[in-house]
């Protein structure tokens, strides 16, 4: 594979470039270039520019509202509604994270209802600003149908990521943010870009048979399905998914999201999930934080053992160029 | 297997009667008896009178408050702590549960933080209770330390149940309840007792080698270790009910919990995160359920899925008497 290697600054300004150029507002188009650009710094590569032809896709198509204004209101204290006003879910978040915070921090516990919300980043974004201000964080969205359930031989979840954030005192927070699908969509995808083959137990192709071939699993050219992680309890945890993201807070399960879809290669638009609550206030101590640590040494003990999110954390501290798919940044430069 | 016939009041009466020439005060035995028939009935056998030698074993030896006296407050309006007063958990859920209830029916969300709490049931009823309410439910806890983080060949996480229930409005409730071990410790310990092998990829033994042999993988009899569900997705979130059952409450993570605890057979104390919250407040919609039926008929067209919870909904549909083990009744009658 040819790379470039590209600053922060030039990844966040190809991102932004690309976006406004699609029509999008300057606002949304910060927030949104500025999360594509975290994600590539952080080495989540299938969240990066990997993703802005999708973002592009959905704001000519006009699926993507381009000058959304999601709007913002305390159904109860601890419940925070948001509209996103089909904009892209950065710009939501943006907008409400900081008041799911402020009400987790008054009443220990609080929760955010976002629908009408464009999803196509990492979760992790949402967990670890949460985390930074003290708060255990917990996200998850649904997607399009993409997995069979446990037993099932038809696409009926999305990959349903989940995310979940712990707040440490003095060092970065402790993140996890995955799939529930035994692979995610965007690793799959970059697998038969690459030409690789994938682990059985990834995925079914379209007669529902086990295949290691991404192509064949893909949902877009091949007509396959992902399996659900971890067998039934995997599949368990995806159906979780699909009733938070979805009916609890007033928005479709992923194969209702289908049929609203346009097709035109970006994210349909769809809830999500978010909970954050503060352990300070729900532990009842000032020290809630040392048994979690006794837990987090203990896992460092082990050889090879990475805290979830580690690695990302790590990346983060080199501030010099990233090497960028050649054929990929060619690709975002032509959509201009 | 030799079994002998018990209606569902000789069950009760049976599980009563240990309880009560155990120590136990009315209150709890009443509670935790009619918990453990319940549990019969609906074909939970690992958690039925299989589990009353421990209950007994935690009275005689003062670990378990025989007169526990759990208090219940609100910590803030949506935050109900409980102190469980070391006894039993679910005389805990029956002081605690209406309170969170209706905090979730008012405020959209609610939690209950409950601490010194010996859980040694399913954790079904919690969330069942909960749905049959109206109310989305997720609760878990964390035990004694049986399972491998993955990559690592030491025990560190409790097998760290997770239960989530969905309400609906014209039939039973969707209701998993699945430990985050690749196998529950009392599904483990009937293999052992019946002779009978394990799947590959359970557990490990002392060594931290694949073993199939389920003496070997119990602590107790052969010093081994059980494996996540599902790779390190799995482990994750075993991880994560370590942190939510643990210091979000106030309480200990399994490994410092084993180091409280007198080992004579019975549950260990520790905490419980419970969450309810009110589909109609968070969806803003009365036909919250629409999307969810919808799910929920998309699953049942397969051949063969069962949604969960649905195979004990419909054994409690059988109020006749239950084949028991008869060692194990005789057992439970000899410890009077």
């Amino acid at each position: 594979m040819k790379t470039i290697d590209l600053t922060l600054d030039e990844i966040f300004s190809l991102a932004q470039t690309a976006l406004l150029n699609a029509g999008s507002s300057e606002e949304m188009a910060n927030i949104v270039a500025d999360t594509v650009m975290r994600a590539e710094r952080d080495g989540s590569h299938s969240h990066g520019l990997f993703r802005i032809p999708g973002y592009v896709a959905s704001l000519v198509s006009g699926k993507v509202n381009a000058n959304a204004d999601p709007k913002v209101e305390n159904v109860t204290p601890v419940l925070i509604r948001c509209d996103a006003d089909n904009g892209y879910a950065p710009l939501a978040h943006a907008r409400c994270l900081d008041k799911v915070a402020d009400a987790a921090k008054i009443y220990g516990i609080a929760m955010a209802q976002i629908t009408r919300s464009h999803h196509f980043a990492a979760l992790w974004p949402e967990t670890e600003a949460l985390a930074e201000k003290g708060l255990v964080a917990f996200t998850c969205v649904s997607y399009m149908p993409m997995v069979a359930p446990y037993g099932a031989k038809e696409k009926v979840y999305g990959s349903n990521p989940i995310s979940f954030a712990w707040p440490r005192k003095d060092d970065a927070p402790v993140v996890f943010d995955m799939a529930t699908a035994a692979m995610a969509m965007g690793d799959i995808q970059i697998a038969a870009r690459d030409g690789k083959e994938l682990p059985s137990g990834v995925g079914l192709n379209k007669e529902g048979e086990a295949t290691t071939d991404p192509k064949d699993i893909d949902p877009k050219t091949g007509g396959g399905m992902i399996l659900p992680f971890g067998g039934y309890k995997g599949s368990h945890i995806a159906m979780m998914v699909e009733l938070l993201a979805g009916p609890l807070v007033g928005e479709t399960v992923s194969f209702e999201t289908a049929l609203k879809d346009n097709k035109d290669g970006g994210p349909p638009a769809g809830g999500q999930f978010i909970l954050a609550m503060s352990p300070e206030i729900t532990s009842g101590s000032e020290s809630w934080d040392s048994s979690a640590d006794a837990l987090f040494g203990r896992l460092k003990s082990f050889d090879h053992l990475r805290l979830p999110g580690e690695r990302r954390h790590k990346n983060r501290l080199d501030t010099g160029p990233r090497s960028v798919n050649t054929e990929l940044v060619e690709k975002i430069r032509s959509l201009g």
